[in-house]
């Protein structure tokens, strides 16, 4: 194996990108159980009574976590020209702008307090919690921490505007009890950043209790606080939750009609009639190993294979057959009871799956392409 | 009766399929009657000044209770067979199929205790806190726990992000405020985990007020943890919310429009036509012994019978009609005032109400369906 | 006047259903005033300090209360033939039909105090309290009240099901945080009746902080707490929520398609065209005496009465136009600058106001529509 | 420059209407920063061990902040006739109708305290917090209070009736609690009126725990009360979230399509065709000076300007060219790899952002759309 070679084959066990390597399942999940351990280990340290910190075995796991991520930095490094947005350039220009993206900076923050504590050995307690970004390293594994982020960033004036909003009601609420109650209350409302505190735990009900009016004029500007409030609580919640939602659905969207329009009956369609069959069709995501057909349950779903590799195996003489993209199987019209075939995902793999409820909406819309899929599905159970 | 048609009898009963069956009825409430009961005793077992552990008649109820759910159990055993989704099996094989579904363990789970307290006598207190378990056996009689389990499932991916977002949160709140405050409040945030129950009181906004920051920037601190708590709960909401109320319009949306593509005047309509109907026909379910129209009242919708029975009864003569699925009655166009006829559910019935504005809509894209929904109106009210 | 006319014109007073009529409208806001004024007075009562009980004046206004609501009760029977629902019917069936409808139980109930009170002269206190039922008299005000209603019952089941689920959660978190805190706070957590009221403070993220987990296996318990409360807070809140905008909607949408499918130029429009249109249509109610156009400002919606009257008064010469449904005013395609009108509604009216850029997206589809509203538009300035 | 000119130029940079104008963004930021300096200071005024209130820095910051606001009001009633809504009015009518809109009311009640302060010397206090409603001014500049001021304006009915449920909801909670527990507790729950702080605090879920039921019945009541606020929060986020986003997303709707529908190739597509485009177009929002393609990087959209004026820089020779609204550029079919040139806004810009999934979709039910587009990027390229 040539270096060129072997750098390719460390970034697909980097990225996980090909469905069914064990090898880099076993490093993927290697490097979570090191961070999780290493986490939970600086967040542990910090408990006086537990008293880890000098402990032979806490500092041999400090200095194996320090080591597997400055591995995997280097590692990430090195592959990074491997990347197909940066294949045009050369390996130094695709390393240098591999450096500076977010998950590269929050990698070499998780590495950092190892030279800070090597330069700086007297300040070891904030070198210790600055181990803590090390959970952050796991946002590479999360796409919702991505969507979180782009609903953010997509409605970041609204969301400025809604801060703004907030900002008011803490200013105008903290006014109102700062002239109602600081003279009975001098400790908790004697000036308006006092207040502020206790306008801002009502404002978000959350409502700790520990400062809290006492005179009739300062209950009643209390409760129109509170019902403010949830105006307050409603707008974030609006903006984020359609944001979130519609960023994930699009996503979904593009991807599955993208997916339906290449694969055979749905390519001989027109492009109206495919959107008017997709808000029917609902695609589900089998990981490697899942059962998607039991032998002998019966089938409630008819299905047809977008993306990944299945294992089809039929009862009687044992023969396996592989199921690739566009292949169709399970519901059959005629064959009623139990099925004789198992089906299984040996690559995560997507699946359209049609109930027998909506295969009759289906077929009253567009015979056509029940009754293809229904050839298709009887081809197949015959073979 | 022979056995086979015993065993059919008995789950027709237990699973309360056939509209109007008397005795499935009495069983079921006396089911839900005894899960009831017996989770009530189980929990006002605990309080001591009520000293129910040592009566005769808290024991006997135990007892009674343990012996319905142990009957009921095997009883489902002997029918499982009989299940729809089991019916090419052996009897033994369905059994067993039955056995390892989670209905089945959970009624498992709530005799199991009778067997425990057999075994190891000493246990008690572990013992009568596991009946509470039988509260889960009310799931078996609510679509809406159904309805959640799916949500939950089709959304776990979604889920698994916010849960990890929200310790990021948790971690990240709980690590200010421990380097913040934790040499003034040592008792409270003198370690990383007790800051985190701060943290996790704050960001979901329960603020119990337990502990609570007292420095300038411990609540500067708190002030964006609140902030932050508000899109911390907008996540979980979004992603539940939008998959509930799919998962419960979806399966509402093609339950409606299977049965009205198959009932007249609809059948008889191009499928496209079908769909744009849709929205303006609300189907509506009527438990045995509701009254759909009442004598004397003037009727506000036309109504079109889906599925179910119903029984009209005449005001002049007295003479009673059974109406079934396609039967149209209601709102007639010249007929203004009052009905003089009543109109009765004997069977849980679904039927489409559409209102004398609606029909005005309908009338103006669809003349047609809604000239024949006159005709047959008319008819039956003449008959 | 006869006595039928008087009947007639006391029930138009009283559900002030005719626009513009000075009579009702002060009955309305008497009724109101009254309503809420012996609601204040009930609360205030209880206030120990204030002594309100034994002045002459409260008990005056108390016994003026109960003359109003009874009078209005008593004309409320007198009118109930003249609804349109019960029109059909003997003055005394109809009479007997509106005593059992709710808003007449309320009713009654809001005088009932007057008769407990002369009855059981002791039980003074309940009596007291019972008047506060007067609020819901409010109700009848209130479509809003409507609507909550009718959402609450068409997601019945929903809820119901919301319900168990919160009733599973309470259990479970209590049963665990007995078994975790039953020894160390025995006050707090000494059986599960006493656990389930910090659970369910906790799961609707109230959070009193009057009992608290001090453990670390009952802080664990509570964080999961928690964070499953976000979930059972995003139930009913998704349910609710659907539900109750899509009444709202729902009801608006059918009655601004009516209205405007039978105003010219729209009626002369097919209906699926209506159907495109109608999402670019906005309606907007003006009270009797709000003005739609002020003079000298520039006009910026093309309005189309679709309810009510307006009163339009020229600048010149000081001739008064009314304006009924129809009628088609405001911005003009070649006048630019001020208005040389004003517009006044003289009566409740629903007004379709189109704003310049959607009258540029409707141009573009339906360039007939918007020629003949601009024609209208036209005639009528010049008029 | 003649006095026309001036009052003009003034308006403009008052407004900020022309992209790219240097001169309108200092004055723009310098107000605001003057904004949040004034309310920081008269907040951090009234935290008395600051003593700030004597230092010659803060009088003189206080002088400063008040002549600014004074010129800033004094000139904005100056330019007030060169507003496009008051063009046709004489300088004295449309100063005078300036002076009653609410920011001018918001100004002058920004800069009143020090008119206060001269006539009123010894009420120094409230003269001090009324300056807080400078926050106020910050409106002028966030489009978010305005969609919030829309939002709550259009739901005024639905969120009044909300409200009156809320009362509903203290009341009978309150009076349930008085009559519970007035005994045990005096203090707390002796009258109705104190009984209704708790209600408050516990229907919002704030929750303070500083009145806490103590009795079985009491905290049966409780429960109730919290399950019951579940549903009040419901109701205004429902409302509230609904309006808001449907404000916010239907001016954009509304600017996009009358932008696309006049820009080729899309103007030369029959409306219809556009109306089923449209929800596959995202339009972007570039601020002056960023970067909407970096040299080196793949580009992965197709960007179409709507608005604004972009830079277009090549790599080879350094000439720059200008693209205003209907240039195309970006992603190109073949040209795979990292992009040669880089685009910068050097105004605010609004572009179209079709991504490589989206021009998937797109093609393939348009393809003569698609085909013009690409066509135009690739002249543009070779241009």
């Amino acid at each position: 194996m040539n270096r060129d070679t072997a750098r390719r084959r460390a970034f697909d066990i980097l990225e996980r990108d090909l469905p069914g390597d064990r090898v880099a399942d076993v490093v993927h999940y290697f490097l979570i159980a090191t961070i999780l351990l290493s986490v939970s280990g600086a967040v542990l340290a910090t408990v006086p009574s537990l008293e880890m910190r000098d402990t032979w075995w806490f500092a041999a796991g400090e200095h194996v976590a320090l080591a597997v991520f400055s591995v995997e930095y280097l590692v990430r490094l090195w592959v990074a020209p491997e990347h197909p947005l940066r294949r045009g350039m050369s390996p130094q220009r695709a390393r240098l702008a591999y450096v500076v993206t977010a998950p590269a900076i929050i990698d070499l923050l998780a590495i950092a307090p190892l030279f800070f504590a090597l330069v700086h050995e007297h300040d070891f307690h904030a070198v210790m919690v600055l181990r803590l970004l090390r959970f952050l390293k796991l946002a590479r594994y999360s796409s919702g921490f991505n969507a979180l982020y782009l609903s953010v960033k997509r409605e970041r004036y609204a969301l400025l505007s809604c801060f703004l909003i907030l900002c008011s009601g803490v200013l105008i609420a903290a006014t109102a009890m700062y002239l109602a109650e600081r003279t009975i209350q001098p400790q908790q409302f004697g000036s308006i950043p006092a207040a502020m505190w206790w306008a801002i735990t009502t404002l978000t009900t959350v409502g700790y209790g520990d400062v809290v009016p006492v005179t009739t004029v300062g209950r009643i500007i209390g409760g129109i606080t509170m019902v403010s409030g949830l105006v307050m609580l409603a707008l974030p919640i609006a903006i984020i939750a359609s944001s979130f939602s519609e960023v994930i659905s699009k996503h979904h969207f593009v991807v599955t009609f993208s997916m339906i329009s290449r694969l055979p009956p749905f390519s001989e369609l027109e492009a109206p009639v495919l959107g008017d069959l997709l808000p029917l069709l609902n695609s589900r995501n089998f990981d490697r190993g899942h059962q998607v057909v039991r032998r002998g349950e019966a089938a409630e779903h008819l299905f047809v294979v977008l993306e990944g590799r299945l294992e089809r195996e039929a009862s009687t003489g044992g023969g396996v057959e592989m199921l690739g993209p566009g292949a169709v199987f399970g519901l059959l019209p005629g064959a009623s009871g139990a099925q004789a075939v198992a089906v299984r995902a040996v690559a995560k793999s997507k699946i359209l799956a049609i109930e027998e409820n909506e295969l009759h909406v289906l077929a009253l819309r567009h015979p056509v392409v029940v009754g293809r899929l229904m050839a298709a599905a009887t081809r197949n159970a015959g073979a």
